[in-house]
């Protein structure tokens, strides 16, 4: 039975005494151990960040937040949480979300005619907002996405755009948390998602522990599972949707969408429309962080170079629709509802 | 500079005074150690084939056809040498030249006329002539397929179709090294291959030991690098082509073949030809091996299974042309020139 009660909450901001903590999964000990870090301390939240002990763009966008509540309560001037928040808004350069979440805060810091500890209850308040927003969202999206597929549908998805991924529920994932409630999902296949295995060890480990049957194989696997007709449709994340529809997200994900193409199978991206950002005008404006060759190998190899972006554009043309808590939209269509 | 004599020979059969051994570099070692082991002891190749030591369907042809000797030089009856061939052509069911080369050893077995010293001796004379065949055809493809590459070409290879996957020089790589020593090789882009990382390993070890420029990519970084027009071709092996062109071949091969075609780059197999199975009348009566789900995983998940395919088929309509010591043909020509 499919219960996502069985999940974590992936962060979680509280009110200690007359400060604040943020209370996060370790994603690093996942599979092998499910740990709740306990931190007051800003900079263990942008190290999280940049380790991917937090990942995932709604979960990042969110914890960068809460790092400002947490550098507000150490005290000091509001210029100086301003500047705490742009060095967390750097943590990680792709996801839209991050420099979103953080500027919604700045912007109420910036605004607020109070005490400095009014400001920082505020803050704290605004932040546990975006934590319930992100969940009613992503069940939003979930539903919406639900009503896309089928009876005894087998889904494929990369990367892990789960609960792990957000506040709670997740936004690929929450869609097949939505259909797998309604009964309709079959089979999930996971990719591992190299090189850092959020599909090996996330989101197969969420998907099996929420109760959705999950099959995990590699990422050079996927092809085949659609030729042999296992897959209905193929549902992933994103970090950061273009004014055009063009998709950035995890490496893998254009090839899978080439793929998805080519097999005639819908590939269909869910994201909140936070991710939707009108200041890019298409992929090619989006920088791609580049990555630790050392992820690939265990130890250098002489003479052998590595090539590790964390991301990659798939154009809007091969996007069959963008599911987000607003409804679904064909990808060319997107800019309309990110400025609503 | 490129120098293929840096490489090491993958397998060698010796004459040891009244004995046999065969020299095998263990590929599970690679690239921490080069170690070259040494066995008289045939369930030592039994296993070494099982345990990926040695790898690769030329090499496993010829190290198959080896224990077949060393069986020989154990003593007993022509009967248990044969059943003893029997037991190490089951050592992995996809490639055709593992069966091939043992046939060809027992048909030696069966038509000689003359003692069993002597026959030990005519087997251990076959079975290094089918180790010097094996280089020149190697050779051969190379010359072959070099032609088909223009200068400063880039080639991304999947899998290791290289010197360590044959008894010396290799096919796919074969080209490469024939390509580079005429100057026109830029760069090598090596997929990682999981699961059990023979690019990670082996390509990128051996092309850089060979003085080849290569860059290490996870298998799903493929599209992106194709999409950046970074690949001029692809360039893989085979372990089975079926009579009518498909193509068995390392897990991830298929979906590099339906990527390479909607980036418009050629697609190119290289293989000696007696990888080509008249007897397999298309790809859908190839057994694909299925291997440990512990591959995938370091340890189990609760509640999440693993699919992991060895092989995947690549028909051959994807397929840009076939590679042989003969020459270069279009997929529906190979059954032609198998027949020779």
């Amino acid at each position: 039975m499919v219960d996502v009660g069985r999940l974590p909450r992936t962060i979680e901001l509280k009110r200690i005494g007359d400060g604040a903590v943020l209370d996060y999964v370790d994603q690093t000990l996942l599979p092998g151990e499910l740990v709740v870090k306990t931190t007051s301390n800003w900079r263990d939240v942008v190290d999280a960040i940049k380790t991917l002990a937090v990942r995932g763009a709604p979960a990042i966008g969110v914890s960068g937040a809460a790092a400002v509540v947490l550098r507000a309560y150490e005290g000091g001037t509001r210029d100086e949480w301003l500047a705490a928040a742009a060095e967390i808004a750097m943590a990680r350069p792709t996801a839209v979300n991050l420099s979103w979440a953080i500027e919604r805060v700045c912007a109420e810091i910036r605004s607020f005619d109070g005490s400095d500890e009014q400001l920082r209850d505020h803050l704290l308040t605004f932040v546990k907002q975006l934590e319930k927003d992100d969940e009613a969202c992503n069940r939003a999206i979930g539903a919406n996405g639900a009503e896309l597929l089928k009876p005894a549908s087998r889904i494929l998805t990369h990367c892990n755009a789960g609960s792990l991924a957000t506040v709670f529920y997740g936004t690929a994932l929450g869609v097949v948390y939505a259909a797998a409630e309604q009964g309709k999902v079959q089979q999930v296949f996971a990719d591992e998602t190299r090189p850092v295995g959020q599909g090996a060890r996330l989101t197969s480990w969420e998907l099996a522990r929420a109760g959705v049957p999950v099959t995990l194989i590699c990422d050079n696997m996927a092809a085949s599972v659609m030729a042999a007709g296992k897959v209905d449709a193929v549902l992933v994340g994103a970090d950061r949707i273009a004014r055009n529809g063009d998709v950035a997200n995890k490496i893998g994900t254009y090839g899978l969408a080439v793929l998805a193409h080519a097999h005639a199978i819908p590939f269909y991206v869910a994201a909140p429309k936070s991710t939707i950002d009108v200041n890019t005008p298409d992929g090619t404006s989006i920088v791609i962080e580049q990555r630790d060759p050392n992820e690939l190998l265990a130890r250098p190899i002489v003479g052998v170079d590595v090539f590790n972006p964390a991301f990659d554009v798939t154009p809007a043309s091969l996007v069959t629709a963008v599911i987000t808590e607003e409804g679904i939209y064909a990808p060319h269509e997107v800019f309309n509802i990110a400025g609503i």
